[in-house]
């Protein structure tokens, strides 16, 4: 079943706002095993709007259109879904009381063109908005299905996740598409794609019903694995048995199920047993402490970060050895032992790391280059180090690389294991 | 003179990638005033790719299209261009020559298909590409023009704005449209778009020609001048005169002109007053230092940031009086002031800022909601201090606005001012 996708808005058209909507939708339509043929953007112009209605009602079994249903002029989506149809424009009396009902609940001033967003093309369904004024609607349209939803993020989030993506596999359902889609993302850190696909080589073929996908969320990889199976129960089980498979293939490159980024998984463990880290950063500049600070409640495990980005500062805020520095400069192991002991005895914490290393595109040399990073992690059992070399592709990756492999690396010691991370 | 934007490739219609070549076309096309009418992805199914093309010139004086130039079979921009004006697809000798010596220049080894790159429906004009293999090519098919440019995002942005834009606007001038745009941003921090509107009312109707833009490259805003006149002399003059006014009437919260943001700013001011500058963190937790070791070449004028994210931190680290975190709590005017003259004293640096606030979503009270945060910004004339109040929009927009407001106040008062950020 294809299900093309359409935006509008003239913020979207000019370069002050990226299409994110469209973008997000085609990810989860592919985890449930819909295809996206077609992706637009069209301003708020009326022609242009039941114009581009036409087109994709005309490829696609379902359109799903996103913005132009708030309360002002430049609305015109409604008007455009009327006038596709032939239909007239209607006031749901129901959903402008709850409309106002909402205005007052939530102490805005109602005005007269408030209204526009309980009026619908006659014969459209509404779509509840759990978080905005805006309902959405759904019209039927000579067996093809167009489904309007408000612009704003977490309202098209909200309503395309739960009522729309049931609806369209009811519609499939009906359809005679009696198969049932089911994703699951496995994410995933410390390889490439390429030795992800060389080490699942086989597995698609294994499974009858099995698609893979990757979805890189630099430096993660997300593993999307998608099932089709006769009922819902089937495609579970089918799913359990996938990731089990790819779980003894992957290892412990496979952190977690779902949602939960590694920063997340590491302070859940970190909470999990009791232990707080503390962290000495030199090329991160405080990625790492930035990272693991967007969770919120993270002081109960995170103590602090010293980012010691001058030479001076890690000496003097770590107790570094000047000599350590001139000897064997301060990207090298010398030194990210070093700073890894003089956090852990600053902070008191139970686990400490160190990062130091050339994010470029300066201060690299032939035997440092760009991308070289040593690393330590010290716990009361003692300090492991470790040096990686990421791709220099640039700083900011390099970074991101490094910010992440030092999570990584303090996850593994909690594990008890002693593996590289890339 | 309208611009429509085409982009192809199955990655960016399963959720793989978010469409951004089209996206940031957009941008600088209104910058140098065209109107993008319509933007739209496509698979790379040949018959799709030809639906899509035909669709675009049907609208727009000139269509854009980015991807499936490489060498693979799924690459079929070329095929597609030449079946829509019913043309041969002709191999290009001077490029496959040229094509080949870059492959040995670059050490790559030489596969047939990279043939492919240089057949181009007849007629076309091929444009060069400074930074990757596939070339691209313009094509006139009845009246319209049609540019092909690779997908990579630094080839497209390097041949977009380059050989495509001065293209468009010599097309623009031989159709009659004997006006010239010129863009220009100037950067705005400390204040929201309604207060920018506000204060620029009146702006756009006192000068002829001008047409101003609001960008949120959040948390800064990106104004947007772009005037249209006889000749490019013309605009540069105008421009000058509006960047005056605009500068009048918004005073310190302009604080560059064209790409260089926030940090970049400060760095460099920093750099050449010969000044350090140490940090002191606790709700942004290292996004301070992150921010300015964004910036290659950060170590000259930053030297540390003590990212202090618990209470027990701020008091070993920083040497915060217990009984001030007792008496006041960690967000107050008292520990703000106290973090940065710990972290001066550790670190010796000339300036010193600290950030101590409610990211949320826990941690607030009555008195103390989400988005509320202090700062104390001391160097040796002593120490200032602020609280400011963000919109509680979510944890990361506080700690964003947070950040930035942090360097904000230091090049205040590098800048010898005393004004609020907000």
């Amino acid at each position: 079943m294809r299900v093309d996708l359409l935006s509008t808005g003239r913020e979207l058209l000019d370069g002050r706002i990226q299409e994110a909507n469209a973008y997000r939708a085609a990810g989860w339509l592919f985890e449930r095993g819909f295809g996206v043929g077609h992706m637009a953007v069209v301003s708020d112009g009326l022609e242009d709007l039941v114009q581009a209605m036409r087109q994709g009602l005309a490829s696609a079994d379902a359109l799903v259109c996103s913005g132009g249903l708030g309360p002002t002029e430049d609305d015109r989506t409604s008007q455009a879904a009327a006038e596709l149809c032939s239909r007239e424009l209607v006031t749901d009396e129901k959903l402008l009381g709850q409309l106002q009902a909402r205005f007052a609940e939530w102490g805005l001033a109602w005005t007269d063109n408030q209204a526009r967003q309980a009026r619908f093309p006659s014969g459209a369904r509404p779509i509840e908005n759990p978080l905005g004024t805006a309902p959405g609607f759904e019209l039927d349209i000579s067996g093809r299905h167009l489904f309007c939803l408000p612009g704003p993020p977490a309202e098209f989030t909200a309503m395309f996740r739960g009522p729309v993506l049931e609806r369209l596999e009811r519609l499939r359902r009906q359809g005679g598409g009696g198969e049932f889609f089911q994703g699951r993302i496995l994410r995933v850190f410390g390889r490439g794609e390429g030795w992800l696909q060389d080490t699942l080589a086989g597995v698609e073929e294994k499974y009858t019903g099995l698609e893979l996908g990757f979805r890189a969320a630099l430096p993660e990889i997300e593993l999307v694995l998608r099932v089709q199976a006769g009922e819902p129960a089937a495609a579970s089980r089918l799913l359990d048995q996938v990731e089990r498979d790819i779980r003894r293939r992957l290892g412990h490159h496979v952190f977690s199920r779902g949602s939960a980024t590694l920063p997340q998984v590491l302070l859940e463990r970190l909470r999990a047993a009791g232990r707080t880290l503390a962290v000495a950063e030199s090329c991160t500049g405080g990625l790492v402490g930035k990272l693991l600070t967007d969770i919120p409640g993270a002081s109960r495990s995170f103590v602090l970060s010293a980012v010691t980005y001058s030479d001076a500062a890690k000496q003097s805020l770590l107790d570094v050895d000047g000599d350590i520095i001139a000897a064997h400069g301060a990207v090298s192991v010398q030194c990210a032992e070093a700073m890894a002991r003089g956090v852990q005895r600053l902070s008191g914490a139970d686990l400490a790391v160190a990062v130091t290393g050339i994010a470029g595109p300066d201060g690299c040399s032939p035997e440092k280059p760009v991308g070289l990073v040593w690393f330590a992690v010290c716990d009361a059992r003692g300090c492991q180090t470790r040096q990686l070399r990421f791709p220099p592709r640039d700083r900011d990756f390099v970074r991101r690389l490094a910010a992440h492999a030092a999570l990584w690396l303090v996850l593994r010691r909690l594990a008890g294991e002693d593996e590289p991370a890339a």
